[in-house]
């Protein structure tokens, strides 16, 4: 039997007068997941823990069984993996801006004018040449990108350089701790952003772009410095080859730092235009070659942070239309679920269980026949964490450790 | 009040088509168990944890509060309590197959042609004598026994000698770490089974079998080398007066182990050909001088580990057949669980939960009318782990101990 994973990113919310005091999910017009909900066994996950906030970053990790308490050491490995570098423990990891900034380097915009790639720098800025370290740079998606230091002598523990606001100056990046490790690792880093911005202000990309009256992408802006943690792979973990299609740098990421294989679908954007049919066709044939496939679907929580809850709802019955593709699939046991959840009139994550299914698999099915909040509410599976998902699946496959005899 | 724990081995399973849908319990004519759960509060229970796939070991020792993280240390200990060893913490037990061997120590056959009892050779094999160490050897049932060894500077850190396989020769029995106890105890346990070897080649009941064109019993095969640990007994811990009633070894074991009185019923088996009724009467009769009887029946995981749902739903039958010996004994918590699933396809235990139901005690009755897999997930009681149930019925029994003022 094989497993499909879809993590609906933000998927819970709060019931909404205009929806008829429904949340989107209750009130999406749904017949494929409710199909499901009805043949499988629905209940409540909080990704972390009870009453914890998770970003996508934690809530994947405990997802997938990786405790963040011990994998999580900051957004910066997670957004390099995600841009396509292969990390090595060890390696201290950052995510990148382009932004711009003026002569006394106060920040004027934090995204250089949301330029639409980082390419045209991406081989400059990693050709750059630090003594002792070996730099790495890889673009990301539009303005974004990721750097890693690799060598000895390395800390995360290094202050972020980016104000996060228009108007003031970039601040030095100091150690955050007193080791020899924590200031060799701020030296350099501050020594990689000078020669960055002396590199990028002369470059013709920046030239032409302000002969167009663009602003110049002349500055580098690092945050989230995290050490590359030795993490153990989910075939090792698991015994599964597991394969991610994901839209979003910080999802395939994850995939790639559990050392899943990354596969790249036409048309999945990471957003809420995103193209389900490919990506759905895309999980069917992965099942072919795969064990175990996650599918990411970014949109619903784009549209929570917009406060878009009419989007929201629509947004689920495009993903409720797609589901066919892989819901007529034999011997396959689908887990559909969210992250966290995005209340759409908080527009942020919240703490809020999300509705969860298993279907397949010779689950004890329950009484539930629709996918939504308040239904899976009362379903066999009770309340779970994230933690206990893999080892629900891993039972249902009849993979478990015995512990004892 | 008194209290009745009844523990039907394996009890929980999975849907099965041709059951229509319903695992053995839920397709089982079960009034006397069904009156049980509508007169009391019901739940599903983690006898381990969440996604934990239990031993029966590991499983009982959890359900009586000890938890195997602690007190488990392999099964040998459990195997020589159950064949009737009087232990001491510090010994070093393991279990014993009776089989037959070539001249090069060629496995020909791991179980001696399935020998009926151990017992024509248990005094030889217990008059061994050992430098430094005393040595006890108690037959069990059919082809097994377990040794201990009692002295100082043992360890259970050794090899299995037994290659599991018909074919491969006995392997010799290593230190597992590199301490002065496990080598003693490796040097300990070869020299014990060369000389049982020694001893059983030539023994007259062996040569009468030879003779008869049977197999002869030439070579004890041990295994699950575990230190007997610091357990207090069942009555310390919660002030209770237990009796165990079960055929298996490995049930009386832990009974033992825990210091219950271990009761023999004629015709109790440990399998599916058990005398429930002289099983139910023991209890009713154990009642009279006991606080606490635990009964354990074992036919219903043997027939889930043959795939057998039709019988498994016949032996639930037949236990229900035999409940109304108790139900109407005034004064008495009826508590009715399993130690784990064991789902008829899989043919092996699993991690999925199982149902539970208190009877008795003034518990808060829920709407459950049944008890299945599928009723019991509705129940008052939740979802519990196996170290909630002693402290639910102490609680229950107004025992539990303040925790302030």
């Amino acid at each position: 039997m094989k497993t499909l994973l879809i993590i609906l990113d933000g998927l819970g919310d709060r019931p909404i007068k205009e929806l008829n005091g429904k949340t989107p999910l209750e009130a999406a017009e749904k017949p494929n997941l409710n199909k499901l909900a009805e043949k499988g066994i629905c209940g409540m996950m909080n990704s972390v823990d009870f009453g914890v906030r998770p970003g996508s970053d934690t809530s994947h990790l405990s997802i997938f069984g990786y405790d963040p308490a011990i994998y999580y050491t900051g957004r910066g490995p997670i957004e390099a993996a995600g841009a396509g570098i292969e990390l090595k423990p060890g390696d201290v990891a950052l995510r990148a801006n382009l932004g711009t900034v003026d002569e006394k380097l106060t920040i004027l915009d934090r995204r250089a004018g949301r330029i639409d790639s980082v390419k045209p720098f991406e081989e400059d800025l990693n050709n750059i040449k630090l003594a002792g370290v070996q730099v790495i740079f890889r673009a990301g998606v539009e303005h974004r990108g990721a750097v890693v230091l690799r060598g000895r002598n390395l800390s995360s523990s290094v202050s972020d350089p980016d104000p996060h606001e228009v108007g003031l100056k970039v601040k030095k990046i100091i150690p955050l701790e007193k080791t020899k490790a924590a200031e060799n690792t701020a030296k350099l880093l501050e020594e990689y952003c000078s020669k960055a911005h002396l590199m990028l202000k002369n470059h013709t990309v920046n030239k032409e772009r302000q002969n167009k009256g663009l602003l110049p992408a002349n500055y580098l802006l690092v945050r989230g410095a995290g050490i590359v943690p030795n993490i153990p792979s989910f075939k090792e973990r698991y015994g599964l080859n597991a394969a991610c299609i994901a839209g979003g740098g910080l999802y395939k990421g994850i995939g790639r730092l559990l050392s899943m294989s990354i596969l790249t679908v036409e048309g999945a954007t990471g957003g809420a235009n995103t193209n389900l049919t490919a990506k759905f066709n895309a999980v069917k044939k992965a099942l072919e070659q795969c064990d175990f496939v996650f599918l990411h679907i970014k949109g619903t929580d784009s549209l929570s942070e917009d406060g878009d809850f009419i989007g929201k709802k629509h947004f689920i019955e495009r993903v409720d239309s797609a589901t066919p593709i892989i819901s007529s699939l034999n011997d396959l046991l689908i887990v559909v679920t969210g992250d966290h959840s995005t209340p759409s009139y908080l527009k942020q994550h919240s703490a809020d269980p999300v509705p969860i299914l298993f279907c397949g698999g010779g689950v004890r099915t329950d009484d539930v026949q629709e996918f939504g909040e308040r239904a899976c509410a009362k379903g066999g599976l009770g309340r779970i964490k994230g933690s206990q998902l893999m080892p629900e699946i891993i039972n249902l496959l009849g993979k478990s450790k015995l512990y004892g005899a």
